[in-house]
């Protein structure tokens, strides 16, 4: 492999691109793209008109996702794709899910501009709906819509900002949440050949270890209360003596404290997991000199290994039986949701490598922390490989950073692995 | 003892006033009296007007203490005074603080009723502003004044609610805050025989041990932290690393459960004190996929004895510190609060113990929980004590509840340490 070797990434679009994704979704803190809503609207709209202009084939689907095209001479082969999300958290930064596809974009043009004719299709993907943290409380929304792999009852679920549902936020942006909810596929195994995401990594080990590029070998399952709540009793801080007290704040922090210990401890057994209470608090009605009478919690538990999940999940559940008994409170979980793990295509992953290695862009194996939309494609069955850029930050927050350098690199890679992928059974 | 064994209180006023209260001052949850607000006056207007109709002296202090007196026969003898506050927390009970105002009025309608004459003047005092956890974040703000002891720093403290200074509501009320800054009392050991306080128990205590009445020994001091916060950092909770987070609320959370562990540990050594995180939350910028970057908490610890108190504080800046190191965040502990305890006069208390035996109703001997204004009685050299009615649900919520048949056996005993109080030295 190494066809085309002068064949180079377009690496103008994307610095430009971002300005203009910024300036239009820029709140004031941070980025805020919300799902199904105008400012994800208007993000598809900028990159399918820079699509069009390439002369590319641009076609949304029944979702809302957009597909932007470069044909293939020989339409009977499954296509290939470089995908990703344009939503954002709320006050988030600009390059988580962007990046993806501007990357697309950036390798797709200079594949234009040398005149490229790849055998099979090689589509760019603007996908919908991937931040479940900051809109629908759903994994992977427009990826399993565009799959056919969308549970009926996801588009149901209300967006947390106004409490609209899914299929009324498709609608208004003009989509078919009727056809999402019979299981419509847009993309199947047979007519997708392999889908690879570029994403920032939104953790800070390639920073650390000072690597651009890490290939993902699996992306994590994870187990979640969105909802949870403590129930004590209402007291005054100075007149309940301790052995009369039903403090939900101190069994919310008994909690939060054991099962963190739980988690140290699973990992010096060789557990790879993350727990995390994301937002611990009691209720708006606790003041100076109550006793906290209820408290609320939102728990994020993941890992590549649904026996390690399910190990932290099970002493979830001891200890709430235990902390109920010993400090006379209720605990309430609330709904269960979660995402099952994911192991990245090993053939994918390794024509990755090879065209890091071509490209003389360093890189390292590595797990993803965070849920991504390539885990919908891989739970389908269609070969996939997720790819991580250097960041700054972490991401999910207004500093979240990345260099451009960084970013260009990782598309010289996709470049390479496009070039040849799209290439094999038909005329390079 | 045993004066005028058939003089009895006024039983009548205080379910009539308790339902007037209630009616002003309902907020479609709970009692609402802000301290320095228009309920607070609106209350202070209800029972003057009680006392005009009895026939009492009716006069209002610079900072808006009403006294409601019964003039003795001596002018020089100093007077005795029962006495508590009518301001609540937001959305409280209707007995925390008014029960011992009608108290000491039905004590004092019976001696009108009765045509009794003390020796000495018997005063009702309604107190302002003494619910420090809702309004004014500093104790016993009218007593204080009265007795010219309220440091002037608080009269430039903010009221949590809208931000104004405890001067400018004053001001606003009608009263003379550079009066009370300037520190004239108008009530000083010379003129002030005894001050007695009936309060609700605001506990389970006397409920539990079915007592009707507790007789305190001692008001509890504290030390407060009402603004303290903890700053980490925040990251992705899925691609963020156990030993890479600054987890502002798993500090929180481990910092509460180990001081709650060494207030236990404390308990069972013999030390008699509270410690309670009345709030413990996430900022916020907190979201789901977030690892908490800031944290706030309001911590209140409480005892008889400042070096019970002290040892907890200590524990409290030891976790601080190593938490600090440990979780890698930085905690702000924010502005100390908080008072010191106070001993209620033996004398007082024999009295009241007599008075108790006389009137046949049970009592117990206790230290109370929460701080009130009697001790800013006892630090001023006063001889006081707090008398304690058993009440239900505890207090500073809406569900305090008291059975008039224990305010009426605390008003009965009341009314025998008021007749036996005012007339030595002077005519029965």
């Amino acid at each position: 492999m190494n066809p085309r070797p002068n064949l180079f990434p377009d690496l103008a679009i994307a610095p430009r691109l971002f300005a203009a994704l910024h300036a239009m979704s820029f709140d004031g803190l941070g980025i805020t793209r919300e799902a199904y809503g105008p400012k994800e609207t208007a993000a598809h709209a900028l990159v399918a008109a820079e699509a069009e202009a390439l002369g590319l084939r641009v076609e949304p689907d029944h979702a809302g996702n957009l597909y932007m095209t470069l044909p293939g001479t020989d339409p009977g082969l499954p296509r290939i794709i470089l995908g990703s999300h344009l939503d954002s958290v709320r006050s988030g930064g600009n390059y988580d899910g962007a990046a993806g596809v501007l990357a697309g974009l950036s390798v797709v043009a200079g594949l234009v501009h040398a005149g490229f004719r790849p055998a099979r299709d090689v589509t760019v993907m603007a996908i919908r709906s991937e931040e479940a943290g900051s809109w629908f409380p759903v994994s992977y929304v427009g990826s399993r819509a565009a799959l056919g792999r969308l549970p009926s009852e996801a588009l149901d679920v209300p967006r947390q900002d106004d409490g609209r549902t899914l299929a009324a936020h498709m609608a208004e942006e003009g989509f078919d949440p009727e056809a999402v909810r019979a299981g419509r596929a847009t993309l199947t195994v047979d007519t997708v050949a392999a889908f690879v995401e570029l994403h920032i990594e939104q953790g800070p080990l390639l920073d650390e270890g000072e690597i651009p590029l890490g290939l993902v070998t699996g992306i994590p399952g994870s187990r979640r209360y969105r909802a949870a709540r403590v129930f004590g009793e209402y007291n005054h801080s100075g007149a309940t003596p301790r052995r009369l007290r039903k403090d939900a704040a101190m069994a919310l922090a008994e909690l939060a404290y054991r099962l963190d210990a739980e988690w140290a401890r699973l990992e010096t057994e060789g557990h790879a997991l993350v727990c995390t209470f994301c937002v611990l608090a009691t209720a708006p009605e606790a003041g100076f000199t109550l006793i906290p009478g209820e408290a609320r919690f939102e728990l994020d538990m993941r890992s590549e290994s649904r026996a390690s999940v399910d190990l932290l999940h099970a002493a979830l559940i001891r200890l709430v039986e235990e902390i109920e008994v010993s400090r006379r409170v209720r605990f309430d979980l609330g709904a269960e949701s979660g995402s099952l793990s994911s192991k990245m295509d090993a053939a994918v992953y390794a024509e990755l490598a090879e065209a890091a290695t071509t490209a003389d862009v360093a890189f390292v194996p590595m797990l993803s922390g965070g849920g991504h939309d390539t885990a919908a494609f891989a739970q389908a069955g269609i070969p996939a490989c997720l790819v991580f850029v250097r960041n700054q930050f972490g991401s999910h927050n207004a500093r979240e950073a990345m260099r451009m350098e960084d970013f260009d690199a990782a598309c010289r890679v996709l470049s390479r692995w496009v070039i040849a992928r799209s290439s094999e059974d038909g005329a390079p």
